[in-house]
Order: C-alpha cells, then structure tokens, then sequence
C-alpha cells in the first residue's frame, strides 16, 4: 500500500520566526539534497546518521533562497515511517513558497491534507484510532479535549480493542475449521471459553460506548443557553465568566487564541455560549418565550440557564420554567434557574423566594450577583457537576470520535447475537457470521478492517502539512 | 555581555500541524531534561551528540503533556552560540501553552522580542546589520525585498565595511602614537596610504548611500497613486494588475497571504497602491483636483498614474497634468499619463491623441484598455523602468536600512573632512579626530559601536522568538 510519490507541504502555519518544511517519500532525501549545500563543504545528505540537524543553504541556480536547518529522518524512523525531511527556514511568505516551488520542480507533490498522517497509518506507524487522535490533539483547546485527543494518540482504548479482536480472530478460526469437518460434529472452539471472551469484549465495549457522552463534552465542549428577559444580567453574567479566564490566557505573550468564540474554561472543560452575539441583543421579554428562534437556541444547549432578578415575583420564574419544560418536554437539556442580583435583596428575602422556589422538582436553582462577582464559583461548580465531570479524572478510557461510538454500537448488537446464538447452541455457521459481523466493527476502528472510503472521510478533515 | 538567563519563546505563529519553541542559554539542556522524557529508556540528553533529534515526551507530574521531537544545539554551534533546544510540538494551542508554562515554572523566562537575535549579535554569531537584516527577511514578501536581505543576513557590505575600517583603525592607531613623539615630528602614519585609504572608503561608503534609494525600494516597494476622474476606470485598471498575481500566489496550497493591503509584485519588487480603498470610492472629478485629500496621496506617491479616457479632449488632459505639476512643484514624484479604454479609438484617432500630449516635455503617455487587457505589460515595464528595476540584477551591494543611511553619510562627512585635513597637512592631533568620528559612524553600522539604546530600537521591532 505505500505510496511512491514524495510529498511536502508547510507544516507550520503564517509568518513567525521560522517556518518548517515537510517532506517524506522515497526520494526525500534526492530532492532535498539537489536543492541544500551543506555549510560543511563535501557533505552529503544520504550519507549523514539519521536524526541528524544539518545548516546550510537552499539555493537555485546558484542564488540562496535561505540559510536553513535540514533534519533528516530515514526510514523506518520516522513519522511517517519514510525516509523524511523538514527544512526549517526563515518564516517569510516568499521563502514559504519559493522552497515550496522548487520542491514541486524538483519532482515532489503537495501533500494532501493528512497525508503525512495517513502514510504513518498505512505504513503500520499507528493505527487508525490514533491517527485520528492526531486532527483531535491539534484541534484540542482545553484540557480535557488534550487528555482525551493524547490518551488516544497513545493507543488508549485500541491497544485492548486489537488484543480482544485478536483472541475473537482465533476463535473464528476455529469455528471455521469445525465447519471444515461439519459432518463430524466436532468442537474445536471450546464455547465455554468463548462465552467468557465475548462477555469480556463486551464489557470493555460497553464501557467505550457510555464513555462517549464524556468523551464528546470534554472534546467538543458543551453547549449553554443563557435565556431571560431584557436587562436582567446576561450580558454581564457571561462577561463574569469571560474575563477571569481571558487574564489567564493571555499572559505568556506568543499564544494568542484565533478564536473569538465565546467560550469558558472551567477545570479543564469548555462551555460553548451558543449564539452569545443574539443572547447578547436580544429583546425578547420573557414572557414570550415562545419565540421560535429562543427555543431553538434552547435545542442546541446541554445546559439552560435560565436568568432571572432574586426580586422578581417567584410565582412568575416558576411558569416560565414550566413553559420551557412543556417546550423542550423530554429533552435532554438540564435547566438551571440563575437569580441575578441578589445582593439587592436582604438575606430573609432570598431566603422566602428560594423556599418558594423548591417547588420546581428537576430544576437547581442558584443566587448571585454577576456585576459584583458573588457566588459565582457556586455557578462554575454547578456547571461541572452537571456535567459529571467529577468522573473525568478517575475514568481512563473515554472515546470522542462519532465513528467510534457507532462502530462499537454495530459491534455490541453483533456480539448480542454471539451471545444468543452461544446460549441457544445456535450452529457453527451462523454464529461464525455474528463473530465475523463483530469482528469488522471493531476492525473499522483500529483501521485493521478499512476502505478508501473511510479513510477519505478521515483525512480529509486534516490539516494540510500533517 | 553574555547573559545569565534562560530565554523560551514560541518560534512558530498560530496553530499548524507543528509548533516550534524554542529555549535558549546556559540552562537550556538542564531545563528541557527535567520535562523531557526520551523514547529511548535511560537517553540523557546531556550526554547526546550536538544537533541531533530525540523522539519523547513532555510530561509534568507524571502525566504526559505530548509527543515530541526535541533538537539538540550545543554552545557554540547554535544560532545564539549558547546551548539551546528546539521542541518540535503538535501544533495546538493547549500544548504550546502548556509547555511554555512548565518551561517557565522551571526557570526559562519568556524571551523579549529579537533576543534569540541579539543573543547571537552579542555572542558574536554575527555583526549587527546582520542581525538587523533577520528581521527584514522574516517580513520579506517580494523577491526584492528578500535579495536584499538575505545578502545583508550573509554578511553583504558588512565584511567590506569592516574590513576597511579595520584598516583605517590601524592608521589612528599609527597617527596616535605620533601625538606621543610629537616633539620630534615623526610621521608614522604614510599620508600617501592613508589619503588612498580614505578614497577607498569613500567610493564604497558614496556607492552604498547611492544604492539607498533602490534598496529602499526593493524593501518598503513603490508607492503609486492612481488619480482621475470617476468611471475614468482606476477600479478596473487595479484589478487588471492585481488579478493575475493573485492566480500565482494561491497556486500551492497552505501559503496563503495575511496582507490584504492592495500591492501588486512585478519582477519581485512591490508597488502598494496608497489608501485604495479611497482611490476606489473617489467620487472626486478631475477639474477639482485641488481637493486637498487627492493631492495628500500624490504627496506620498513616488509614481502617480494620472488616468484619463483616450476620447477625452487633450487639451483638457494638457491641463490636468499642468495642475498636478503645480501642485507638486518639484517633488519627487514621477508622474504616468494613462490613457484607458484606447481599444474605443481608431488607430488614426489614438495617434493623433498621442501626437496631441507630446508637447508635455516630462510625463510619459501610455495607451491600454484595462477591462480588455490590451497593453498592460506596457504599463509594468514601465513602472519597472521608472524605479530602475534593471539595475538590481547587476548592483550586488544595496542597503535599505535608513540607520546605515544616516550612519554613512555621517561617516563620509568625517571623511571629507579627513580628506582636506591631509590636503591641507592638518596636525595630527585635528586629523585623528575626525578618523574617530568616522570610525565610529563605521562602527555604527557592524555593531563594533553601539550602545544599549541603539540595540533596544533594533531589537524591539523584531517577532517574538527570533
């Protein structure tokens, strides 16, 4: 499956200090060479250890493009897993393109997106869980999004998939031969054992699969709804939980976000303020909340923070809360009832209109002022318990990757059926199709079982240069 | 001069596939060991070959921050010349964070801005144009800009100039010790070698503030203003130019452009077109020219297009430019005739067009039909032709930093100076004084003179990391 052209591409991103350069494929070290004069006169690429740095000069026709730092990579140690090259030079958009160029003249292609990634796949670097956890590593923001993108990347959950896959493998294999020898009535998988291998599997798989809503919070975050009427704080209720965490980002200069997204970190976790740009405008009184576009917004949340002043009329939250209910009705949304301003109450008075309030059965409710910062790590805290996240540290094995949950999914129905078909002595052929079923679900995961089509799907996503 | 501390900065911009940041000093391996675990059990880097690549992980606690690839540069062999280390990390905000955080938690302090650079000035990695020159290669967007330099990064004028100010040296050193015997009237310094010396100084100090203006051009461009009534064409004949060197820039992938400024590259020199955006919604007509914004533009031109339609009358094209002349007295500007929409004329009536705006003795006329692209190279080569692009090719030494500017000239009023003084027999004590001011001047250039204020206004326009 390996490929025979030799791609490159920019591997880093702009105009900073330096830029680096990729190259990887059979002829890497060639074309490198036809276009880099070592500063050390006589000496040549191929000829130098592997994980070597090496200074020189790019040059065409005899004019320098840049003084440069070439490290080489041979095969099989690098990260794709071929001969390999990164040229790292002055971070200037015309020495970007100008080597680029004559890469491309000298016989290299630019790299598709993933490319690079995809070659470490198909030439046995990693599997394709961790491939995958690459796009997801860069991508991550957060903590939690790193801890679960870097657990995968370190084959996590995949190494034990392939050891229980491979056990299922033997057993096919002897489910097979029996079918050789059907006329004999013999039994060369001891279905006992068998039994006790797919109630392992599906254990670990079941594991996986409720991991996923974990998984998918602490990758892609979690979406919040901030609802209530005009005036009444939410604005400055997300600016509250906005400018603590900005400080803390911005001060090692350098690490700018390109993000403009209105997102809060909380230990790890990002909360996604949905369409805070309309929360922000919006002039819906909430006594219309039956407004299409806030139930929408409502509809894409995980959590509903719905904003109300600590003086307002209990009896009204209450309906409001109840009409949001008759709304989104089994929804998966939690609601949480935020009462802004309540420094502007006596601490009876709060007291009265939290009593008043208990009678809402599902709802937490919450008292604090957004403008003074009170309570506010009440709201944090609230925030993360609703998410479990509580769990996150103890929990190693987490998936994040859709693909995943739905292959372990088919694999789980298919190992069901196992199940069954052990118990109700079901013949040999049959059950070997269950395993052969569960076998290729979990197969498409680790990218043992695989197609273009897949993979297509996978790399596209991928940044160009890696 | 050497500094005590360990400098880290991010080397690389935003989120690629990779991030490189680097760390630099006499702690550099010490620090980077405590986070670094190598693949290989037991690797200390310490003890590993000077520019070589080890495969590992960053880890803080125990738990594992990334995967990463860490280049090893020791004392001298390094672009600061101390030990230094550069972490290549995948790409992602969190990691480069995450990582320069540990790094200063364990010692490193955030590096300002060019103090890799002005480390290797101070460690003597190179002179200060060089150094200066890091700098305008990193922000070179056009082959011009970049020849220029990359020949100063390689050491240019700067080994000429040192060289001849080395010899210079020897001669104050000579004429000082006559001062010591200067009762005795003894000449240790020949007049005849010293006066040929200066010449020689001279010449190449008098070509390199000639070559000022073309290196001024090939670094900063060519500002153009496009002036003429509306629907005259300005926006279309903008286009024209721009248009297809965008086709070229966006050809590979992954090299897209940050500047949105209205520039346009011919032959590697930049032409900006000044506050297009205004060009673009001029409503101004040509009979109100004296409108003071359009004639601000013209002030900052080097070329002006003046843009007329070839039916127009010429006489009232005669007039224009008259106005403009005016207005500009004797500035620098050059000023273009450009008849657009000439595809709408006869032959016959073009030529007699032209024939008509002969009697302007300064100003060139060009015909070309913008929307249909008729003659537009006329128009190029001919911009090229009025900054004098022709002689790039075959001018090897150009400076483009207004500091050398003022500094040489400094240097060659010293000179002249030192040049009558021996003309006119001069005591020696009056002519070693004017050989210092213009060894100083000289000195000035390569960083063999500077002061901590001089250093702080170069350093403080370099990126972070560099």
């Amino acid at each position: 499956m390996r490929s025979e052209a030799t791609i490159c591409a920019l591997a880093t991103h702009g105009t900073g200090a330096i830029s680096v350069i990729r190259i990887s494929g059979p002829d890497a070290i060639r074309i490198v060479e036809g276009l880099f004069h070592a500063a050390t006169r006589g000496k040549k690429l191929r000829d130098q250890a592997p994980s070597t740095i090496h200074f020189g000069t790019i040059r065409h026709r005899g004019k320098i493009i840049d003084e440069v730092l070439v490290s080489l990579f041979k095969s099989p140690q690098s990260y794709t897993g071929e001969d390999a090259i990164e040229i790292s030079c002055h971070g200037s958009i015309y020495i970007q393109h100008k080597i680029l160029e004559l890469l491309v003249e000298s016989g290299a292609v630019p790299a598709k997106p993933g490319e690079f990634t995809q070659r470490a796949f198909l030439n046995g670097k990693m599997d394709l869980s961790q491939a995958e956890a690459v796009a997801d590593l860069i991508a991550a923001e957060s903590e939690g999004a790193h801890q679960v993108a870097l657990q995968q990347l370190r084959g996590g959950f995949s190494n034990q998939l392939k050891h229980l896959r491979g056990r299922l493998l033997h057993f096919i294999s002897m489910i097979e031969l029996e079918l050789d020898f059907s006329e004999e009535d013999v039994e060369f998988a001891d279905r006992q054992q068998l039994t006790e291998l797919v109630g392992e599997i599906d254990l670990l798989i079941n594991e996986l699969i409720r991991s996923f809503r974990l998984g998918n919070v602490l990758k892609n975050g979690v979406p919040v709804a901030i609802i209530g009427r005009p005036n009444v704080g939410k604005s400055t209720l997300l600016n509250a939980l906005l400018n603590e965490e900005r400080a803390i980002v911005s001060d090692i200069e350098g690490t700018t976000r390109d993000s403009i997204e209105d997102t809060v970190n909380l230990q790890g976790i990002t909360f996604r303020f949905i369409d805070t740009a309309g929360i922000r405008e919006t002039a819906e009184p909430i006594e219309n909340l039956g407004i299409r576009r806030t139930y929408q917004k409502i509809g894409q949340a995980s959590i509903v923070l719905l904003l109300a002043e600590a003086g307002d009329d209990p009896t009204l939250i209450v309906q409001s809360v109840e009409a949001i209910r008759k709304q989104i009705a089994h929804g998966p949304q939690q609601l949480v009832v935020v009462l802004n301003k309540s420094d502007q109450l006596s601490g009876k008075e709060l007291r009265d209109t939290l009593a008043e309030l208990t009678v809402l059965p599902n709802e937490r409710v919450i008292a604090l002022s957004a403008k003074k910062g009170n309570h506010m790590d009440s709201l944090k805290g609230l925030l993360l318990e609703l998410v479990n996240a509580g769990n996150i540290r103890h929990q190693d094995v987490v998936i994040s990757n859709i693909r995943h949950f739905n292959a372990l999914r088919s694999a789980s129905e298919s190992l069901s059926r196992v199940s069954e078909g052990l118990a109700s002595a079901l013949p040999s052929d049959l059950l070997a199709q269950d395993i052969r079923e569960a076998l290729h679900y979990l197969g498409e995961i680790t990218g043992e079982v695989t197609t273009d089509e897949i993979l297509g799907n996978i790399f596209k996503n991928f940044c160009i240069g890696k």
